[in-house]
């Protein structure tokens, strides 16, 4: 099992990283300070793929595990959940040194994380990401939160977990259109500061756009390792969000809105941020801060790994007005992080809302 | 004005104490670096006394600040209403550079300082305590949350306010039964670390009690600021209460399962808190820990204030029972501060069951 160190000033955080090591939970949990009782927040799909195996390390090494099966789905991910969530916690009498196991993607990571975030101003909490996105970006970091009726995460807190726990041979069970949600955030890390990383996904885009893409899981051992490793650096240095960590925004501010105009059916995340990408080094081409061989061989690798780089038709102006209303927004200015070249980017709060406009134009497709 | 600073690792933080400054509250908002937009939250009957004059000191510096008024009563304090505060937040689209005004007791200032904690992950607070307990203790710390049917500030989150403004000059529309809650703290910041303060309640004990209790508020800028003071140098050594922030739980394990055990109509926390502190100076005694004279002083202190210190007939296990499910029990076992001398405390877990329940027993008077 790898083992990356999240390295906050103040309580360094480990990332264990390894193939089949769901049955080695419970000893990994046994060797941090934790109370004796817990409870396993997961939903009904992968409950019964990985609930036994966890719950019975845990019981091995003589920890006591309750289970809470949350609805699936983004619509649930509210603050009805979280109490719900809470009235478990408070049935169950868990003390502060006892701890919640948030098990499954970004959603259940989100919910359980902020739940243990709130319940007795902080509860120990241990990530145990299933799916690719989660993994590579939102079981790290600490954002925790739900969304509230007019606009998504605006609830929440920064709440790390004691360690988070990625066993790959989840994967296997990831559908494959999902895998395409994490790997925009992999291509991330790559173009923003990992070249290696970047060159790594250039040579090896078949087969990890092929069909039986979790074959050889070393491959995604490594994407993961990487991708872990870069944000794990981003956010030792920035945990609250001030400053570096705006650099993972690449890609996110126009991919955010593409999702939300699409009503969050049409486009995944990261085929939302994939675009965003390519929208963002258009932008640096046009800028004259990317040459522009560079701004292709990103748009060339983004393709030969499956995304489509056009926008579904819609209105320019819809996508727009919901740029203009996202929450990084600082006195109405838009921030965009450009790249400069593989592994740099800058961030810029001086695009003209003109070429904005042109570029996302330029990307609509024409209604048929 | 006076200026206290909680020396926080990171992020120190002001608390500004004076008289009659409410209306230079906008200028030193202008002073900290925070976007021009805030919600000031209060109840109706704190909003008639002191929103305006806070809201225009606001707008003169060039601030736009609107009012949300939460219904009044420690029933409210619930998720619900952070709810409705969220929304509020929601529909003003204030940005994380915007600001949370807390103006009046200890539940707005939880509810007020919990909604800023997470929404968009932590927008900037400022407290502006009015109630004595809140100027002495809720509103410094940074502990904010709300109540769960099952139990009292269960769900919460550490989150300190960028600075913190106490008029003393609030203290006049204060009943006085409410200045005994804030009292019983100032007894407790006496006893656990500061003689000086304890000498100084001795010797002007007869106006602290008095019907013109605010008379003269100097004696309350002398007491608020030492008080602040204390506090201050505790959170900043412990933010999130792991270690010597306990200290300030001196008389309040058994304080708040008395004022459970009579449903909080009952005791107020200040009246339930001066018998827990009795009766811990009383187990003190009798571990041999603490002189019955140093014992004698105490009591004498709290009933010169106008304390009462038995409890009110109800059975001793009532009591007993609430007093092990507090949250801050570890492994099943009671932690009591413990004083050994006026300005040191203990923390034990050795207290014996059966001396708790000879002491409360005592303490509890009989049945008319």
């Amino acid at each position: 099992m790898h083992n990356i160190t999240i390295k906050f000033p103040r309580n360094p955080r480990n990332v264990y990283v390894g193939i089949n090591t769901l049955s080695q939970f419970g000893e990994t949990l046994g060797a941090h300070k934790v109370g004796k009782k817990g409870l396993l927040i997961t939903n009904a799909t992968i409950s019964k793929l990985y609930a036994r195996v966890i719950i019975e390390s845990c019981q091995n090494v003589g920890f006591t595990v309750d289970i809470l099966e949350l609805p699936e789905g983004e619509q649930y991910k509210n603050l009805t959940t979280i109490q719900t969530i809470l009235d478990k916690l408070v049935e169950n009498k868990l003390e502060r040194k006892d701890f919640v196991l948030a098990l499954g993607g970004g959603v259940i990571g989100d919910m359980a994380g902020f739940a243990a975030a709130i319940y007795l101003r902080g509860i120990n909490l241990i990530q145990i990401p299933t799916s690719l996105l989660a993994q590579v970006d939102s079981s790290l970091g600490g954002k925790t939160g739900v969304n509230h009726a007019k606009g998504k995460n605006l609830i929440g807190s920064f709440y790390q977990p004691i360690f988070t726990f990625i066993d790959l041979a989840t994967l296997k069970t990831l559908p494959q259109k999902e895998i395409r949600c994490g790997l925009a955030e992999i291509v991330k890390y790559g173009v923003i500061q990992n070249p290696r990383l970047f060159n790594y996904l250039e040579q090896h885009a078949s087969q990890i756009k092929a069909e039986q893409y979790t074959q050889d899981l070393e491959i995604w051992e490594y994407l993961v390792l990487q991708s872990c490793t870069n944000k794990a650096y981003v956010v030792a240095k920035d945990e609250k969000e001030s400053n570096l960590r705006e650099i993972l925004n690449f890609g996110h501010t126009l991919g955010h809105a593409i999702e939300t105009a699409f009503e969050y059916t049409y486009y995944s995340h990261g085929e939302a941020v994939a675009i965003g990408m390519h929208a963002a080094c258009l932008i640096a081409v046009q800028q004259g801060l990317l040459a522009p061989n560079i701004q292709q061989k990103i748009a060339t690798l983004l393709l030969n790994l499956g995304f489509n780089l056009s926008i579904a038709p819609i209105q320019a102006k819809q996508i727009e007005t919901l740029l203009f209303s996202d929450k990084k927004v600082k006195d109405g200015k838009l921030r965009f992080v450009l790249p400069t070249k593989i592994g740099k980017v800058i961030v810029s709060n001086e695009v003209p809302a003109v070429v904005i406009h042109e570029i996302i134009t330029s990307l609509i497709e024409e209604q048929k």
